[in-house]
């Protein structure tokens, strides 16, 4: 069965949507983890708090580690690097390695594979029950940089803080605005986030005041994890950039929209969101999202030569927003969305990134931006929800909400939906706990 | 002689400025690197290349490596972390160990001193000519975070960019204002700028064109190494940030005007600062530059209670700027300023940086924001020198500048002046290659 290969045809096939695994929970329809997905993370559990790369499939995790020291998964730079407690070395040893390995799993787990199904010994050493383990981080991040790239984000914002007339600036249609973010705070799902505190502007004052925030939000984001770096000076094709993806996650860009609005003329935020940004722990691959690929919006004016690309670049993934009080038993779904609405492309965010020269390096995130859709349900940020907090929302749970209370549990949910089967993202979950 | 000690009188010795070298290239008053400085820096040489910890002393370097393998440096912790490729292994050991080796290093390198002075074997094992070597990074650097806190130059670029009737923005004199650099194309000294390309607004084009950078400019800034970072919603006090610092750099914020000018609203300058930033390869400690510490400037109004510290947080550091074309024979010092000009503190920095929550780690970069002077001649960019580009520079050299040119080489250059020495920084250089 498993042979080191990274044939276009073996790739095709770990896409088969009629394929099945001998994993029961893999073939739920609505389980995040089904065999076409297989998505890398670093997980411990309670036998073995140590941290290590994992894929998950179904309501388990396969041990990447257990399974290459067994010698079912077949790596020539050998299965060293599944120790790690991050994906980094892993992802640089390149493309073909990443389908090598996808191939390969993708193999041992389908239905008609004895190896690792009619060995429970070996079972019992290289799958993990997910409810028996911790995800951590999936790669150390080296740099994070986070775009706003959803022109309808970008024209909300517009619209409250500056010029309803001219909501979009006149660079927006014409550069994927970004800016260098914090990847210190860079949190797995499943952290707690602090309310943080800062210097407040009321408008009735005359001097800011110090104190915690009051206008806690979230933003609706994806992010791509970069997997093939680029030197100093020498800038990423825009045809070429995907090459250097390796996979997506979850990202939500926690904000202090009262910090934020005093702090960000002229530098842009900072404080407002250095506290916490959480992305969910499995990074998705370019390779198991090929089958969702659609066009991007249509781009007018048409972008500068340096960031055209033939071909379609946008890619179909369903967003959900859900908040849980600290008191209701149940979440209410606040925004439903899409990533197809956004404009600008993550190749065109990569290639406008080193188009200066600017280097890149493995496992470098790169937010999207908040993802808002054209009508306010889908709109990816309380503040947009609720116009700056002028119209709070109504939750299914009961109780209001203008922006995020204490106790608070939001979660950030997204799939791919296949015929029968969904390219899940699991989850990414961060609760609120009081300013210190 | 040497002692493992953090004895505050030997501490104190470490600084005497009577205090000489047997090596007589450091008793040099003219010297960056006399026995009061012992700066920390990585290097490698001709006769081994590897990347190793070193302390620079007259016009040679301390190689902490042989020297501890020769059981003449003593660590609790062992010399291995000289071994090392960066400092953060050593710096991460703390306080009390860096300025044990400080004393141990003043102790062993003081004229009266033999153990190494008599002995020929371990001086050529341990001591390093400058002339012979390559310096690296001084640091892995987790990540870079730019200030702006000379009050002159914001008010030179509010006028400039903005509005000269309010130049100052009225968050600038509450908030250190900072933002998040990119750590990736952070360069040492020596290093070639390549010149970037990007997008251009031009005054009389609708849309923008791509190409090269037409404004490039240095921006002279220092810059601290963190030394303790904090956990993850534990902000540090303003009055224990100095704790927290190693120690300091000169830093060129090389920037694109042109570029930074389309972009930078609303999230900041990105493309116009990120295609790199140089530094100059040795660390001054905190404790070398004690002897200079000068009150800041009158802060109105009082800050905040979180920005306020007692006592003085200014440093009296003298700096400089020279431009050399490629075709000249001498560099032309074309501004002279001071840090002691500078507004908000080191101090004041860290801790608003942390004060949201975010977290700091061990050789986190933090650059100070251009440093100008009250006069033209002092100011720290050649936007302000040149007024953007309207008064060109008459170089000493020959030949006029509004910005930099192909072939021009940029140093930034500084120093503490103290009686019969200087405690200083090296060189900051970078030379510019013409676009791709």
């Amino acid at each position: 069965m498993s042979s080191i290969s990274t044939d276009q045809a073996d790739l095709q096939a770990t896409r088969d949507a009629s394929r099945k695994s001998w994993l029961a929970s893999a073939n739920d329809a609505h389980s995040d983890f089904p065999i076409q997905n297989l998505p890398f993370g670093i997980f411990g559990d309670t036998r073995n708090p140590a941290p290590r790369a994992g894929v998950a499939i179904g309501d388990a995790i396969v041990d990447l580690s257990a399974l290459a020291e067994a010698g079912k998964l077949t790596l020539a730079q050998g299965g060293a690097v599944f120790a790690k407690p991050a994906l980094n070395d892993f992802i640089a040893l390149g493309r073909d390695v990443w389908r090598s390995v996808r191939i390969q799993l993708s193999a041992l787990l389908e239905a008609n594979c004895p190896t690792l199904r009619d060995d429970a010994g070996l079972r019992a050493r290289a799958l993990v029950a997910q409810a028996d383990a911790t995800l951590h981080l999936p790669v150390e991040i080296p740099g994070y940089t986070d775009f706003y790239s959803s022109k309808e984000h970008a024209t909300n914002v517009g619209s409250m803080f500056r010029d309803p007339k001219n909501a979009l600036l006149p660079n927006w249609s014409e550069i994927p605005i970004g800016y260098n973010g914090r990847a210190s705070s860079v949190v797995a799902s499943g952290t707690p986030v602090r309310r943080p505190n800062g210097q407040l502007k009321l408008p009735d004052q005359e001097r800011p005041v110090f104190g915690a925030c009051r206008k806690l939000d979230i933003e609706l984001e994806t992010g791509f994890i970069v997997g093939r770096g680029n030197a100093l000076g020498e800038p990423i094709a825009c045809a070429d950039a995907e090459d250097h993806i390796f996979g997506m996650v979850l990202l939500n860009d926690w904000s202090a929209r009262d910090i934020q609005q005093w702090e960000y003329v002229p530098l842009g935020p900072f404080n407002a969101k250095t506290f916490a940004t959480t992305i969910s722990p499995w990074i998705v691959t370019l390779d198991a999202l090929e089958p969702f690929r659609v066009a991007q919006p249509r781009q007018e004016p048409e972008p500068l030569a340096y960031l055209r690309h033939d071909g379609d670049h946008g890619f179909d993934i369903e967003l959900e927003v859900r908040l849980r009080p600290a008191d209701a038993k149940e979440a209410s779904t606040i925004a439903r969305t899409n990533f197809k609405h956004m404009y600008w492309t993550m190749a065109q965010q990569l290639a406008h990134h080193t188009v200066s020269g600017c280097n890149t390096r493995v496992g470098d995130l790169m937010g999207s931006g908040t993802i808002s859709g054209p009508t306010p349900d889908s709109f990816g940020s309380l503040l947009e929800m609720t116009w700056n907090g002028q119209r709070p929302l109504e939750l299914a749970s009961g109780g209001t909400r203008a922006f995020i209370a204490d106790g608070d549990s939001l979660t950030l949910a997204g799939w791919c939906q296949g015929d029968g089967y969904r390219v899940g993202f699991g989850l990414c979950e961060g609760t609120i706990l009081p300013a210190r």
